[in-house]
């Protein structure tokens, strides 16, 4: 393994995770990833094992030592453990299905920004990062590494159709763009259904933080463009910017409201799971994310002024169960659970110079 | 009302329950009842309202002012107020049944460990209470405060029976012996179950905190005796202390397997009922009591160190709602479960200079 990857795998927050970000009290992140493909080898299904390696060959040289964007490191996954891969899915860097296939190989830059997956459902997807909302600055920087590349590679594309793609559907910009948006308030009034019902009309898909099939747990949604055929990249961009912008503005009215109107029960709850995450000796995975949700709305509402959504977002991957085995060599279910919990008291009770405020 | 119930009932710690006590660990207190009637009047269920002001004013007399055992108030429940009479269940001073029926009266000592009901079931329901397990010192106090009534007061009695009561299960020595015993360990590991049906082969009746059909809640149990007929008081009180004894050894036993063999378990049900308590806004009773049962446990086995448990005692009475209702003018079911989250936030702050400990 690249001592750059090391170092990455070893540290919950990433460089890009940085606050004060447009519109961070509901954007957690906003992404962009672009399918790209060779246009002299066949695409991905049917590439041979020989294939395959020119393919990572090539994009490592590519990619290589200093770029104008930066260092990168390049590592094949046959290189790494499968909890290495997990942490790499749980940092949001490879895809699940990426992480299965030993074959491929991932790059990235040392603030985990800008980064690649070789040999996934395409030769290359790469991905940019950004904290808040800033999906244009996201397309940016992904359209800067995209030439980056280019380069050296010459991409499957078609005049008419645009990049191709291994699924139709990815053809054209061959671009997905998606934020990651906190909307505990929605969620908990009910209002998030009606509200995902109207999004699925204007072309956005909604799903759970890790993507396809993931539940929405912790009231954080990823939403994604839907179409990626007969618009621009940039058009792409800002209508998902400017859906997601009215989306935030949903979520702000209904925390104003829900505190107004319900002040104790929204401090019930940020106080129980403040009360819990900082005192619970076992705490599974699907446990802690609610609770950590809970305490990010106490957060950004002011309950909680000692906290602040930096060391919010590494906990989000500290205690997620890849990284705790790979940090703590936890690696049955119940040692990861009091490994989880041991871990979140000592960070809250570094973090957390005082509990939440007494109002009344 | 006198001024020393007005005092009983403003706070929340009665005088007799200090600890150390024997047995405290497990044993919350320990309660002798006699029923006893006047030979000249009929029982209650067909007193007239002219034959009961007549017993109110005979007991007045008989009881008032200072005696060998103290000073007693004298109240009639008429002059209480609903809330009033609700606190004086909620501190076990009279029954349910006793508080819905105003034509009666009650007396009691400042330290509530002596006291009387007037005219409930039976005429006269005398009332003594020990911290722990001390039900031979219970019976004592109560056989003093009988003879100094009857003094004055000539009981229905038959040489052949003993002590005639209104209902016939409690004819003979009219005594019913109990002991309020913590049982976590017990309950948790579901090996309570045929423990009670044991203790019902052995004349014992095992109860909640609140008497007949009140559910256990919290793991703590009301145990008394059954039967009153044929043996003397004071081997009822021995017999029963034998049992509780037995009861009490296997809560131990219970306690120390469940701490050595799953202390972190323990140590996460302790620590989440204590943040929990410390940190909720919104609390109902019914979500209170197993909270505060597994602090108590958390007490017993030194996780909570700085926990007293006559500060514990306290809040089991703090808690209740008319308790809250009286002290804080909490009128709606809402504003009583707010008031009872500030009042144990603020009070285990004001008690718990730290949290659980830290073992590992």
């Amino acid at each position: 393994m690249t001592p750059q990857l090391e170092e990455v795998l070893g540290h919950p927050a990433a460089g890009w995770q940085r606050t004060p970000a447009p519109l961070d009290d509901v954007a957690l992140s906003s992404r962009v990833r672009l399918a790209r493909n060779v246009s002299d080898l066949p695409f991905s299904p049917t590439l041979t094992s020989e294939q395959a390696k020119e393919l990572l060959a090539r994009v490592e040289k590519a990619i290589h030592g200093e770029t104008v964007m930066g260092t990168f490191s390049f590592d094949r996954l046959e290189d790494l453990s499968a909890v290495d891969r997990r942490v790499l899915v749980e940092k949001h860097l490879i895809s699940p299905m990426h992480a299965r296939d030993a074959r491929g190989a991932v790059f990235l830059r040392a603030d985990e920004a800008v980064s690649g997956m070789v040999f996934e459902e395409d030769h290359i997807r790469l991905q940019t990062m950004c904290p808040g909302l800033q999906l244009a600055d996201a397309w940016e920087l992904a359209s800067r590494l995209d030439d980056v590349l280019e380069e050296q590679l010459e991409w499957a594309f078609s005049e008419e159709l645009g990049y191709l793609s291994t699924c139709p559907t990815n053809v054209g910009t061959a671009m997905r763009a998606s934020a990651m948006l906190h909307l505990p308030a929605l969620t908990w009034t009910g209002r998030i259904e009606a509200l995902l019902a109207g999004l699925a009309k204007v072309g956005v898909v909604v799903r759970g933080m890790y993507g396809e099939g993931s539940a929405a747990a912790g009231g954080i949604f990823q939403i994604s463009n839907q179409t990626s055929l007969g618009q621009s990249e940039r058009d792409l961009a800002e209508h998902l910017q400017s859906v997601c912008h009215q989306v935030i503005e949903h979520e702000r009215r209904a925390r104003e409201a829900l505190y107004e109107e319900m002040r104790e029960a929204v401090e019930d709850r940020v106080g129980r799971a403040y009360g819990i995450l900082t005192n619970a000796r076992i705490m599974s995975s699907s446990e802690a994310l609610p609770l950590l949700s809970d305490l990010r709305l106490g957060v950004v509402l002011g309950i909680l002024p000692s906290l602040t959504l930096d060391a919010w977002s590494e906990l989000l991957v500290l205690t997620r169960s890849g990284f705790l085995q790979r940090q703590e060599d936890a690696d049955s279910p119940q040692k990861r659970d009091v490994v989880r919990a041991t871990m979140l008291r000592r960070r809250l009770a570094a973090s957390l110079r005082e509990g939440p405020d007494e109002r009344q």
